[in-house]
């Protein structure tokens, strides 16, 4: 047995608090304690997995046994619409219609969260249940007089139409149910309305058999973990994506743009309950909002791409508030939506906010920020950024390597770029990257001098490590091969050699190798290269090398 | 059995020229042979293998039984200061002892061949039977006379105190000899020549202890073959450069610098024999001649010092000539040596040769030779190389690139370059090396607009890969984050996914990420990049990514 078996749940969440199973031994210990004691667990569990729909039904039906209704209400406040979690949204109806019988509004209250229960969750495989149960309570409720018993009668038509217009399990049920119902109603009408829907509700099974086929093995119950990139893993997202994919190809053929899309977000929706850490899930089903809104607009549907367009923004929050707030790209491209849509404000919230997260690396964002600034305001603008960035010591080397390139490709000004490099040269000198792409600029920029200076500086810098003197000693080669007469080429080729004899164990060839290369081309075959043991081919060339003679 | 045991050893050297076994194969049955049917197989087997002194050796000792002396010398006069192979020379010396015997000055010829043989060989470890045979040779001959006994003797002892001041076998035995000699010469005069010798004698011994261990393992019959990267021959490798470093700490303790560098030049030579395909242990031989000589004209010993820079364009003749001819490296090499001593015609030469090979590919050559003339001649000089090159067919891409920065670097005229490259790009547009330097060269110019217009022209080729594609989105979206608009920056990204979007799976994503990062700071972890997909990782930098937010 392995160690899970001996440690405590306790321990195992200490050592990895994503350890599901150990998380599910608490919550069957908890669950059998009184809620008063267990309160402080179930907080700690919809924290740690905030999206978990089976962990906030838990938390609920355990308020809900204590008969803490103020409680119950505040928990499905807090999860019900970020969580559309199909046995959460059964609890909720069944909540509602258990539980509010003594209010005056009973009947519109039911009504309208049954309406929102199909609106939100109506098209999952599972909600069947939903339909039925909502049919029921219609046909429970006592009439009085024609009008009425008519009202009545035309909104469980209603509701039985919404069922079997959706691929649902239990599907021919539901259409039997309703072949009886409307018999019992009507038995001269019943065969016209029968035969009217009964080609739809054929479309509609065969569907159904589509999709449950294609959700086959989909374990809809997983909870949400980081990724650990495993072949179990890998197979679900294959199969969340297989659904997507079917949800896209508009299987029950509708006209309705805004159906079929409610369909695909819906499936996204229902992926990222259980792939929550997967950021490009995340993000394809944004980029799904928006080819929609692009869809909608060029149909003249304005209202609805408007409602999407606003869902998007909200999908960005719910992820960037949530299991995406570790990770930039989404924070990155919430910004970007924002600025395409022209709310620049909004846009640099998004960006501010991740640079005034705690503990985290603001450099990237702080460049991102910058490059936004600069095309929304202006270099001047931007300037103001990169001075913010270096004041604020948690930045690293990247920001003046991206403000110095500003200057030379933006304002087209090399002086300026050359005094920011040289500033960061200061701070940053043994930074392999910072050094390289310096004198990659000054190499740009053809100034030979101060190139050498540069490089010898740094090869004087007993701070700098092995790795950088020998890419500082083959640059240093590559601008006298490039430039230098006779005489400095070969003062540079034996220092070099004497500089690197030790790290080359005294391998010459390996520094006769970088005298005669451009490119790809090799001064030998790559077998040869090889044996020599010069590494740097595989990584200035992958693979395809060639060799100037055959 | 392997399949080598149905083949016939011909269709085995079909297949592959360097099928050592089955030259052995059909060796053993040419010797069996007149010599007059056998010419032409001896011929073949030392073209194919010409530095074997197994193979010469075998050659000659079957015109020798035929009695053909005529061939014999030539063939002695085509290898043997070549190939310094000790059998070889052992065959050589006891040929002429055994077949000038009729001639007059018969005895100054074997005194001289064995001479030359004790310089060229007599530090081989195995070269003990070369000196017995020369004190047998010395001893045997007639004189009459006190001065010439006393000169006899002289000689003698001469040739026994080279013999037992170098590490050979049988070296105990040869003292002994020496020591009979000495008393039978002159018993009192014995033991105080003894006794100065005694020390040295004991000395050599324990060198001679040393490199027995140290060669231990030593295939010296090998003989040299193409290398195919195994175990073994990595083996072999390694133990040569053992004896060969070695032989660089002077273990004799000699001061002369002269006799230390020799036995090291030796070790290399021998090491030749064996690894005769491997560039490297070339280079280092030459490199070891360029340092000693150093070393000997900072003594002052300008004609040694002569003597060894002569010795080093030999042994670079010797592997152009040879087994390094389709090695450009080492033809490089041997160009920079005569450059690097001033004999810039002699350089040229090399160049050109290398150039004028058939059935190879001669830009890096050129580029090589461009370059040369540029810091022996100057820019004008060098463009005449460009011009030449540009008009030679079999040259590749890359002359146009080097002609280009060679007129951006040099001549810091950012146009001519231009001009350069667009010629180039009309011929070798689809090539993506080449339009990546083009796009590289007008980003370092900050040529906005040219760098537009030549991705677009790129973009719109049908010729171009599928890499190269992807590249160049690459780089236009690179170009539009660093200096474009929001507008500008929003059209080519969507450009670049609409145009991308098969290749990459509808994964959008992956378009994400290269909108996002910025140097090695990547907007997610590695993790979540390998789980997206994202392959460029790798490629931008190997393995220590960092990640903005953590």
């Amino acid at each position: 047995m392995s160690t899970s078996s001996i440690l405590s749940p306790e321990r195992r969440i200490e050592l990895n608090p994503f350890d599901v199973d150990a998380w599910n031994l608490l919550l069957r210990e908890s669950s059998a304690r009184p809620i008063d004691q267990a309160r402080i667990f179930y907080e700690k569990l919809v924290t740690q997995f905030p999206n978990a729909g089976r962990y906030w039904k838990a938390y609920i039906e355990h308020e809900l046994r204590a008969k803490n209704i103020e409680n119950v209400e505040k928990l499905f406040e807090r999860c019900l619409f970020k969580v559309l979690h199909i046995d959460l949204w059964k609890s909720y109806v069944y909540y509602m219609k258990e539980t509010k019988g003594h209010l005056p509004d009973f009947r519109e209250q039911v009504v309208e969260a049954f309406d929102c229960a199909i609106d939100r969750v109506g098209i999952d495989i599972q909600a069947s249940q939903i339909y039925l149960e909502y049919i029921q309570f219609l046909k429970n409720v006592e009439v009085v007089g024609q009008y009425a018993e008519n009202q009545k009668v035309s909104a469980v038509r209603k509701v039985y139409q919404k069922a079997f217009s959706t691929p649902v399990l239990n599907l021919d049920g539901i259409w039997q149910d309703y072949c009886t119902f409307e018999k019992a109603v009507n038995v001269n009408l019943a065969e016209k309305l029968i035969a009217d829907r009964v080609k739809e509700y054929q479309h509609v099974k065969k569907v159904l058999k589509q999709m449950e086929q294609i959700m086959q093995g989909l374990n809809r119950q997983a909870i949400s973990v980081p990724p650990r990139g495993t072949v179990a893993e890998q197979k679900q997202v294959d199969l969340w994506r297989k659904y997507i994919a079917f949800e896209k190809t508009n299987p029950l053929r509708t006209e309705e743009v805004g159906l079929k899309a409610k369909r695909v977000i819906y499936a996204y929706d229902q992926a990222l309950l259980s792939l929550g850490y997967h950021a490009d899930i995340w993000y394809e089903s944004a980029c799904f909002h928006e080819k929609i809104v692009v869809e909608l607009k060029e149909r003249g549907d304005l209202t609805v791409a408007e409602t999407i367009e606003q869902e998007t923004s909200k999908l960005y929050n719910r992820a960037t508030s949530g299991l995406m707030k570790d990770t930039p790209l989404i924070h990155f491209a919430h910004a970007d939506f924002e600025e395409t849509k022209g709310n620049y404000d909004m846009a640099k919230v998004i960006y501010d906010k991740l640079i005034n997260f705690e503990n985290s690396d603001p450099t990237l964002a702080y460049i991102m920020l910058m490059n936004f600034v600069r095309r929304t305001e202006g270099v001047r603008a931007a300037r103001q950024i990169f001075q913010r960035a270096r004041n604020d010591k948690r930045c690293q080397f990247h920001i003046y390597i991206a403000g110095a390139l500003m200057e030379f490709h933006c304002s087209k000004d090399a002086n300026v770029a050359q005094k920011i490099f040289d500033h960061g040269l200061k701070q940053y000198g043994n930074i392999p990257e910072f050094a390289t792409a310096y004198v990659d600029f000054l190499t740009h920029v053809n100034d030979d001098n101060n190139t050498r200076v540069v490089i010898e500086r740094l090869l004087e810098s007993h701070e700098i490590s092995t790795e950088l003197r020998i890419d500082m000693w083959d640059r240093y080669l590559d601008l006298e091969t490039r430039v230098g007469n006779a005489t400095s080429l070969h003062k540079v080729d034996m220092a070099r050699r004497q500089a690197l004899n030790e790290t080359y164990e005294d391998r010459q060839a390996l520094f006769l190798v970088d005298r005669f290369k451009f490119l790809n081309l090799w001064p030998c075959t790559s077998d040869q290269l090889k044996l020599m043991g010069y590494n740097k081919i595989n990584r200035l060339n992958s693979g395809n090398s060639t060799t100037a003679a055959t």
